[in-house]
C-alpha cells in the first residue's frame, strides 16, 4: 500500500501514514489535537480541517455544507488519505464560530429579478403652482390635479392624517412635496392609490418596509429598502407572549380570560416593535419611514396580532375568525411603523396551516416544483404539505413542546445554556454533548433531545419502545423520581448545580411528538395514494427545523427514512415568505393560489391518523422496514465505534 | 260711522266703537289690560290677540307668521275693527311662550320623500350554515358567502374591528347575525360595501344616524332614525371652543401655537358628544348605535373638526387645506358614534364659503328656484349667494364679532339675560326692552343691538353718521368714559348693578358689520352686473338671523330694502342640509354641484368692496335711494308716535 506524506498547517508538522489512513489518525500520529467530542463518528463536525492540497476520501455527510466542500473542509475522523497531502486545522474558535453562524441568518440573497413596479408602493416627487388670489384651489385639489396630470395617479385617495400634515408639507417644501403612495392591494387590486404620507422637499432615497414573521416563540423582522429589493437588516428575538403561555393552545385559552387578548397583542407587538427599532437603527432611519409590512405566522399568531379573538381555533369544529385578514393600517394595531403605513397579513388556511406555511410553500418554490415534496414546519405543530406544482394537500398535527423544549424536565429553549447535540458512546455509556455558546449547560433544547433520543436508542440505552435499561453496567442510569432516567451531565458539570437528566416520562413526551409528525407524513401520503417512498425531495422549515440533525431525526422516526441529500434546510420560510411578498404583487397572488390549490385534512376528522401515530409510537417505527438506513447505521455504527 | 260691537274674552266685556278703531283702543275702553312695550308701533308684537269672528284690518307685521295670521292672530295696536268682533286675548304667558318658541327648532318636517334607499347605510339579517370538521371555512368567508347569496353584497369588506367582534357575533347569535354595512359613499360611488358593525341575533328595529352643524358659536345635532328619515332628537349648545377665541381667526391663531390645535379639536369633539349622548340618551339608544354623521360647518369649524392646521385659511391667498374632506370614521376623531361609523363632512367651495353655505343652498332649495335669490347666512362672518337655478356667486365678508355681541362693550350671546329687542320712545327716548328668559337684562345680544341702532336712528338719537347727539333733552345720552353714550337701562333696572349703555364706539363697530354685509350683497350683484332691486326673494338663514328684526336690520341698511315678505328666516340652513345629504345620496352630490357651479368672489381681490363698504358706513346708507321705505318709515312713525 502506498505511503502518503500528510502536512499539518499551520505547526508544519508531517507524518507518513499507508494511503487509507484517516487524517484523525495520522493527526493523532503527528500531536496535533483534534476535537472529536463525538468520538470520531463522524457526527459533531468539530474534527473540520481543510485540505490544501492532495486527495482525500470521505463519505457524504451532513456536517459541512457544500460550501465548506468547496472551501476544501473534511472531516478528519471520516476522511482517508489517497495521496501526499497539505492538510490546515483551523483554530478551534473558528470551527466553532462556523458552526456557530450557521444559524444564523446569513446575507439574504434576492429570491427573484425585482423590479420597484412588481409591488405597490411608490414615491412620487410634485412640484405645483402655489395659490394665488386668482387661483384659490386648495392644496389638496391643488395636490390630486398635479398628480393626475403628471403621474396620472387620478382618484389619489388620502388618509385624514395625511392630510393633516399636507398643509405645512407644501409650505415648507415650497411647493414641492414627495408623497408616499399604495397605488394599491390585494382586496382593491384596481386601486385607488391611496397616499400616505407626503414628505416636504423631495425624498426619493429610499422607501422603506419589512417582512415579518411571528413564530410562536421567535419573532423575525427583515428590514427592506424597495428601490434596491434588498434585505438591509435582520432582527430575531423571542415573542413577548411566551410569559403567557408556551404553545398556541395556552395563548388561546390565556387570550379568553378578560383583558387576555389585549394583553397578548400588546406583547407581540412590543417586541415586534422592538425589533423594527432596531432594524431602524442598525439602517439610521425613523421607524415612521417603514410604510408597508407583510406578517406572515400561523392562524393563532396573526389573529392575536390582529386582536381577533382566536378561540374558534381550539374549539371544535377548529375555525379561525378569517383566513384571509383584510389590509390594515399600522396605527390600529400600534405597530411601530408609518401609522398609516399598511399591515399585509398573509392568508392561510385553516386554523393549524396559516400563513407561515402558505407563504413557506411559496417561498420554497415547492408550488412550482414538478417532483413529489413533502414540505414540513416544525414546531410547537408540525405542519406539513405534500404536493408539487400541480397539487397540495397540507395537514398539522400537534407536537406538542418537547421539541422546544417545554414539558420536558430538563427542556430548554435553543438558547445560551442549551446542548444542541448528545453523542454517547456505545461502550462505555458515556455522553460528549455540544452546548449553544460558551458557557456549561443548562438544559436541553429540541435539537439537543432529538440527538439523544437517538443516541440513546443507537447505543442500546433504551429500546423500541423508548424503555430505559436499567440494567446496564453505567451510573448514568438509574432511578429517579420521575422513573427510570438518563443522566447527561453529571452535576458537577452543569450549569444549574444539578444532573441534567432525561426521564421516561420525557422519552415518552418526546417519542409522542415525532410520531405525531411521523403520522401526519403517513396521513398525508395515504390521503393521495403515495407512499413516503416516492417523496423526491423534503423541505424542512422553521428556526428549528433548521438545526435538526437529519440523521438523528431519521434514526427517531421523525423524519422520512430517506437519502440525506434529499433534504433541504431552508430556515425561516415563514419571513421568507412574507420577504417575498413584499417585493411581488405576483408571489402575494401566488400565495393565495397555492392556499386555495391547499387541500386541508383536518386530522381530527381523519380515522387512520390515531392508526398511523400509534405505529410510529416506536423507534424508528413498528414497522422497520420504513427505515432500512436506521437498522443499517445503528450496526455500522457498532462496527466502526 | 258705523258702530262696531267688539267683546273681549276670556273676560266677557264688551264695548261699541265707530269702525276703524284699533282693537288696542277698544280694549282699553273695556279696561283690559294688554302690553305694549313697543308703544304701540306694531314691533313688539305683544299685544297680540286672535279674532274669533267677525272683520278687521291690519297692515303687515313680520311680528306674526302665516301660521299665526291663518289661526287669527293680529296686532291689537295695529288692526282695526270693520264689523262686530269676538276678540280672545291669550294670556300673556302664551304669547311670550309662543315668542319664545319660535326661536327654538319645531319638529322637522321631512324635507323630502325618503326612502332607505335613498342613503347608502343598512342592516342585513343573516343565517349561515354552522361549521363543521366537514366544512372548516373560516367565519368572515362563511359571513361574506352567504352575504353574496342572499343579499348579492358582494366584495364586502371588513374592517378590523368589525373582525374582531365576528366571531363572538356569530356565536351568541347562535350562527344569526346583523350586518351594519355602509354600500358607499360619494368617494367610493360603486362600493365596495363596507361592514362597519355585526351584531349577534336581528336587529332591524331602527337604524341610527345623526346630522351635525358645527357653528363658531353653536353646534348643533339631529339624531336622525333612517328607517323613517325623521328627526327623532334635536339638541344644541355652544362651541366649547369659544373660550379659546370669539371668530374663526382667533381659533385659527389659537390652533397655531403648540398643542392649540388638538385642543380645539378636543373641545369641539367634546362638545359635539355631550349633544350626541344626550341627544341618544333621549331615544334610550347608546351613541354606539348611531352609525353615520354629515357634519357642515365653515371651512374653519371643518378643518378643526378634523384636526387639519387651518393657518392657510387666515393668510393670502386664503386657501383651505381641503375643502372637499374624505370620508373618515368616528374613531379618528374621537367622535362619539360608533367608532367605525363614517363621518361625511360636506364640501365647502372656499376659505370663507364653507359647508355651512353649499348645505344652506341646496337645504333653502335655493339651487332649485327660477326666482332671483340672495341667500345670507349672518354670524361672525356674513357669508352670502346671490342667483338662482342656473348660476350662483358667492362671497363672505367678515362682519366681525359685533352681532355676536362681542367688541361690543355690553354685548353678550343670546342668552338668559339678553335683551334681544329694544324700542325707543321717540318723545321721551325712554328704552323698553325684551329680555331673554324671566331675568333682569344683563347686555345686548345681536338682534338686540340690530333693533336698538334701528331704534336710536328712529328716534333721532343718532344721525346718518351714527353719532350720538348729546344736546337731546335727556339723561340717556351723555357722554361715559368712551366717549358718547345712550343708556339703555339704567343701573337700578339692570342685572349687572350698572347702567348698560351703547357707546359711540360700538355704534361704529355695529356700522362697520352692517355695512360690510350690505357691501357684500352689492359687490355681488354688481359682479354679475344686477342690481339688488332685481333680487326677488331674500333667504336668512343661520340661527341668528332667525331672530333679527326685519324692519330693523333694513332700517340700518343690513339688510335690502324690500317688501317684508321677500324675506324667509330659514333657521339653521346648515344643519339641514347635513340632514338632506344623510337622506339622500342625491341631495348629498346636489351638494358638490352646488360647490361646483358657485363662482366664488374673494372681496380681498376685489377693489369695488372697499367703496361700497365705505358708501355703506351710514344709516342706512349714503345713497337714500335705495332705502325708500327707510324714510317712510322713519315718518310715518312720527306722525303715529
Amino acid at each position: 500500500m502506498a505511503t502518503c506524506k500528510v502536512r499539518f498547517l499551520p505547526e508544519d508538522r508531517a507524518v507518513e501514514v499507508p494511503a487509507g489512513t484517516l487524517i484523525g489518525d495520522a493527526a493523532q500520529q503527528a500531536g496535533i489535537k483534534l476535537h472529536t467530542p463525538c468520538g470520531g463518528q463522524g457526527r459533531c463536525g468539530r474534527c473540520a480541517v481543510v485540505v490544501e492540497e492532495g486527495k482525500v476520501r470521505q463519505p457524504p455527510t451532513h456536517r459541512l455544507t457544500s460550501a465548506d466542500l468547496k472551501a476544501g473542509y473534511v472531516l478528519a475522523c471520516q476522511a482517508a488519505v489517497e495521496s501526499d497531502v497539505r492538510i490546515v486545522v483551523p483554530p478551534q474558535e473558528k470551527i466553532e464560530r462556523r458552526l456557530g453562524e450557521s444559524k444564523r441568518a446569513e446575507r439574504i440573497a434576492l429570491p427573484l429579478p425585482y423590479h420597484l413596479s412588481d409591488q405597490p408602493l411608490r414615491k412620487y416627487v410634485l412640484t405645483v403652482t402655489p395659490p394665488s388670489l386668482q387661483d384659490q384651489t386648495d392644496d389638496w385639489a391643488r395636490v390630486q390635479r398635479e398628480a393626475a396630470r403628471r403621474y396620472q395617479l387620478n382618484d389619489l385617495q388620502a388618509s385624514l392624517p395625511a392630510l393633516r400634515r399636507l398643509g405645512t408639507a407644501l409650505r415648507e417644501g415650497e411647493w414641492t412635496v414627495t408623497l408616499v403612495v399604495e397605488l394599491d392591494s390585494w382586496d382593491r387590486p384596481e386601486g385607488p392609490a391611496r397616499l400616505i404620507e407626503v414628505l416636504p422637499g423631495e425624498h426619493l432615497e429610499s422607501l422603506w418596509a419589512a417582512a415579518i414573521d411571528i413564530g410562536t416563540t421567535t419573532n423575525v423582522v427583515w428590514l427592506v429598502d424597495l428601490i434596491s429589493g434588498e434585505v438591509m437588516a435582520q432582527k430575531a428575538d423571542y415573542n413577548g407572549q411566551i410569559a403567557r403561555g408556551e404553545d398556541v393552545i395556552s395563548r388561546i385559552i390565556y387570550a379568553s380570560k378578560p383583558g387576555g387578548l389585549d394583553e397578548l397583542q400588546g406583547l407581540v407587538v412590543g417586541t415586534l416593535n422592538g425589533l423594527l427599532e432596531a432594524a431602524a437603527e442598525e439602517r439610521s432611519i425613523s421607524t415612521d419611514q417603514i410604510y408597508r409590512v407583510a406578517v406572515s405566522g400561523n392562524s393563532t399568531m396573526i389573529h392575536l396580532f390582529a386582536g381577533i379573538p382566536p378561540e374558534a381555533i381550539r374549539r371544535l369544529p377548529f375555525v379561525t375568525t378569517v383566513n384571509n385578514v383584510p389590509p390594515f393600517q399600522a396605527r390600529e394595531v400600534g405597530l411601530a411603523i408609518h401609522p398609516e403605513g399598511t399591515v399585509d397579513c398573509l392568508p392561510g388556511v385553516a386554523s393549524y396551516v396559516g400563513a407561515d406555511i402558505t407563504a413557506g410553500v411559496v417561498s420554497s418554490a415547492m408550488c412550482d416544483t414538478g417532483e413529489l415534496t413533502l414540505f414540513v414546519d416544525i414546531g410547537t405543530n408540525g405542519e406539513m404539505v405534500l404536493g408539487d406544482c400541480t397539487w397540495l394537500v397540507a395537514c398539522a398535527c400537534s407536537a406538542g413542546p418537547a421539541f422546544e423544549g417545554a414539558g420536558v424536565v430538563h427542556g430548554m429553549r435553543a438558547t445560551a445554556g442549551a446542548i444542541e447535540e448528545v453523542w454517547i458512546n456505545q461502550e462505555t455509556y458515556e455522553a460528549t454533548y455540544r452546548v449553544i455558546g460558551d458557557e456549561k449547560p443548562r438544559g436541553l433544547c429540541g435539537s439537543g433531545l432529538i440527538s439523544l433520543l437517538g443516541e440513546l436508542y443507537a447505543a442500546g440505552v433504551v429500546d423500541k419502545s423508548g424503555n430505559i435499561d436499567l440494567k446496564l453496567p453505567t451510573d448514568r442510569v438509574r432511578k429517579g423520581k420521575h422513573g427510570a432516567e438518563y443522566v447527561v451531565v453529571p452535576g458537577k458539570e452543569s450549569g444549574i448545580g444539578k444532573d441534567i437528566a432525561i426521564t421516561a416520562v420525557d422519552i415518552e413526551n418526546l417519542m409522542r411528538a415525532k410520531a405525531a409528525i411521523y403520522a401526519g407524513f403517513s396521513v398525508l401520503a395515504r390521503s393521495v395514494g403515495l407512499s413516503l417512498a416516492e417523496v423526491g425531495q423534503v423541505f424542512v422549515g422553521g428556526a428549528f427545523g433548521q438545526h435538526i440533525n437529519v440523521e438523528r431525526a431519521i434514526q427517531i422516526g421523525m423524519l422520512p427514512d430517506m437519502d440525506y441529500d434529499r433534504f433541504h434546510f431552508l430556515g425561516n420560510t415563514s419571513v421568507r415568505g412574507a420577504y417575498v411578498a413584499l417585493l411581488s404583487r405576483e408571489m402575494r397572488s401566488r400565495i393565495v393560489q397555492v392556499g386555495q390549490m391547499m387541500t386541508y385534512l383536518e386530522l381530527s376528522a381523519d380515522n387512520s391518523f390515531f392508526d398511523e401515530f400509534s405505529a410510529a409510537l416506536f423507534l424508528p417505527h413498528t414497522d422497520e422496514s420504513l427505515f432500512p438506513s436506521v437498522t443499517r447505521g445503528v450496526s455500522a455504527e457498532v462496527i466502526g465505534g
